[in-house]
């Protein structure tokens, strides 16, 4: 739903997984208008703890902080950026800081950032005090596009990416676009390629819009980065309207992660969550056309798309053995039972179809035929880009 | 439900508390059985880690090891026993040490212990890949009675009891009614402390009952000791069937809690989590009577029935002050707006009607009424039975 204010353009959409409800608001100087959003939720709070990582720009925490002084006592917690970072003794120092400044059933949980902060005041909001409101403010693409399209909270464990966590429902979400505006371009891309992974693996038939819009300077507009996020918003409801702990169908969103979150974990920073999923996305095109599944023609558009938002890259310093072993440590193991000498993905098998395979969305592989799509992308002539 | 089965009576329900469901099953050499109780759950699962304070004594672990391994592959994983060790540490370390082992979604997490092994284990099983199937073992009669009929997790920090958890429902829980019947005395003086408070606050008509049962000898057959469990189940699904969040009228569960869990951190080990919340009913039940809510005979109706459980306890040596420090740290702060020189209280206004104000359950006490509570029962003539 579009409407505007003050000659603002306002983009509002009730989001529904499940049962699950919330709402998302996004438009250019929306944050600072906290009556327009916060107050409709009847929250009953009193007091809002903004939790940011520290790599947050001190412009947008400022913002952010005049924003939530309108409508109660606000106090900022920060912790150090990374994805490093994103562990439960992070959650526990956070949670006992926000208990010290007096966080009861009366406090709410602003989200400030990107993924890492999503998830991190995710985990406290829903913890204290077994839940507090979580209101986020994501302040890069991905996050406005991916992370808070989604109840999952989780944080790291050296064995594995988001190994531990839990679900829990937002309250709202408010998306500040001139935020997103001043992201660099590499940031933007990382958003974009999970767009992409949209396009090809849940909402095929909008391909051609996206085609003109895309672009390798990863330069947008404001109206071109809220287009973006209301795709992106349509995607994630066609599948977790029924699905909303991406159980079942639901797990095509996960398309290209296996080898993604392996090669990001690797990367320790080098590779952007979007572009490690864009590297698993080209891996799993090929292997699905080895086993026949998609054909050349399927393969060489998640080519195209994703050369068009310049994320075509690949990590060709990278030990292919390394990224197997930190492959086992997918968060995914289990949905089938192990099966030596086979690894469990997900494969589509035609844009916008998840393969299913002995009524399980996933699909089993032999390990040398996933170990030679790595190869043959990282060999292959493909490089990254700066 | 009962049935009998080679001589053995098993007693049946399933608990329903909102939309959450979930198995309880107890009898005696009920745990062997696991083809009764496990099979028809349809787990999807290969392998189970039990997760045991190192308390639990060495027959019961070894018997539940043996049962689950007729079932799939077995791991046991321990900690220390305590609340102390009842913190995200210790959830963190099992959760590694899960993970080593190969946890994955294949992987059901079984708590074996009494109420701090049911909320560990709980904690891990609700954050280990998002959610792992739960079942629950209890060995006490307060853990069997009171912790698994519940939806919370939770661990400790210094600022709170139980002030980082979440929700999360069980699967089924087996109770082994020959692991209740060798307790000690005051391990069946504790779970019935909850009993009383369930008698008092919830369910009042079947009082005559239990006064002719109750002994302060806690010496009983099984059969009462599963009908102390039947009892405790209708209480609870009573409160929670509309509230399984026990956010509103189920609050009444918290009933003398606020006192109790001060107290209780206290005496660190000093008073049993019932001795502590049989003193804080005493206080409650005063202050209700200061306050024109109870009737002496209301009231004298606490006594006989704490007495005939022998938990009329009383901690003298606890400093006043102290008591209300710790009840800062009440998890249940901020269901109301915070009110200088009010405490907020789970209060009776007659036998089995929880009080209202305002619209809330919580109802708002001077703390100078609160503080001649606690004096007036600490130097009372009642004192700690051995």
């Amino acid at each position: 739903m579009l409407s505007t204010n003050g000659g603002l353009t306002i983009y509002k959409k009730q989001i529904q997984f499940g049962t699950h409800q919330y709402g998302f608001i996004s438009g250019e100087g929306i944050l600072g208008q906290v009556a327009e959003w916060l107050n409709p939720l009847e929250l009953e709070v009193d007091t809002y703890m903004i939790i940011s990582d520290s790599g947050v720009p001190h412009p947008i925490i400022a913002q952010t902080v005049a924003a939530f002084e309108k409508a109660g006592t606000t106090y900022l917690l920060t912790f150090p950026p990374g994805e490093k970072n994103k562990n439960l003794i992070t959650v526990e120092s956070l949670c006992r800081k926000a208990l010290a400044l007096g966080a009861d059933r009366r406090t709410a949980i602003v989200a400030l950032g990107g993924g890492v902060s999503g998830n991190v005041a995710g985990m406290v909001a829903g913890m204290l005090c077994r839940g507090l409101p979580l209101i986020h403010i994501p302040t890069t693409l991905i996050a406005a596009s991916d992370s808070v399209l989604s109840l999952k909270q989780g944080v790291n464990l050296d064995q594995g990416k988001n190994i531990l966590g839990f679900f829990y429902t937002p309250r709202v979400v408010c998306v500040e676009l001139s935020f997103l505006h001043s992201l660099p371009a590499r940031e933007i891309r990382s958003g974009l390629c999970e767009l992409v992974k949209n396009l090809l693996a849940i909402l095929p038939e909008q391909m051609d819009t996206y085609r003109k819009l895309l672009r390798p300077s990863n330069q947008y507009r404001m109206e071109e980065l809220q287009q973006f996020i209301e795709f992106c918003i349509e995607a994630k409801m066609t599948v977790m309207q029924d699905d909303p702990y991406e159980k079942n169908h639901a797990v095509v969103l996960e398309y290209g992660h296996t080898i993604g979150h392996a090669v990001e974990l690797l990367g320790n920073g080098d590779y952007s969550h979007g572009e490690s999923i864009a590297f698993g996305m080209l891996c799993m095109s090929t292997v699905s056309k080895w086993l026949g599944l998609l054909t050349e023609k399927e393969v060489d558009l998640h080519y195209e798309l994703l050369e068009l938002v310049g994320a075509n890259v690949i990590p060709p310093s990278l030990w292919i053995p390394n990224i197997e072993r930190y492959m086992l440590r997918d968060n995914k193991k289990g949905y089938r039972r192990y099966v030596p000498g086979k690894t469990g993905l997900v494969l589509l098998n035609g844009l916008g179809r998840i393969n299913q395979e002995a009524g399980s969305f996933i699909t089993y592989v032999d390990d040398a035929l996933v170990r030679e799509s790595i190869r043959y992308h990282t060999e292959s002539k493909i490089h990254i880009k700066g």
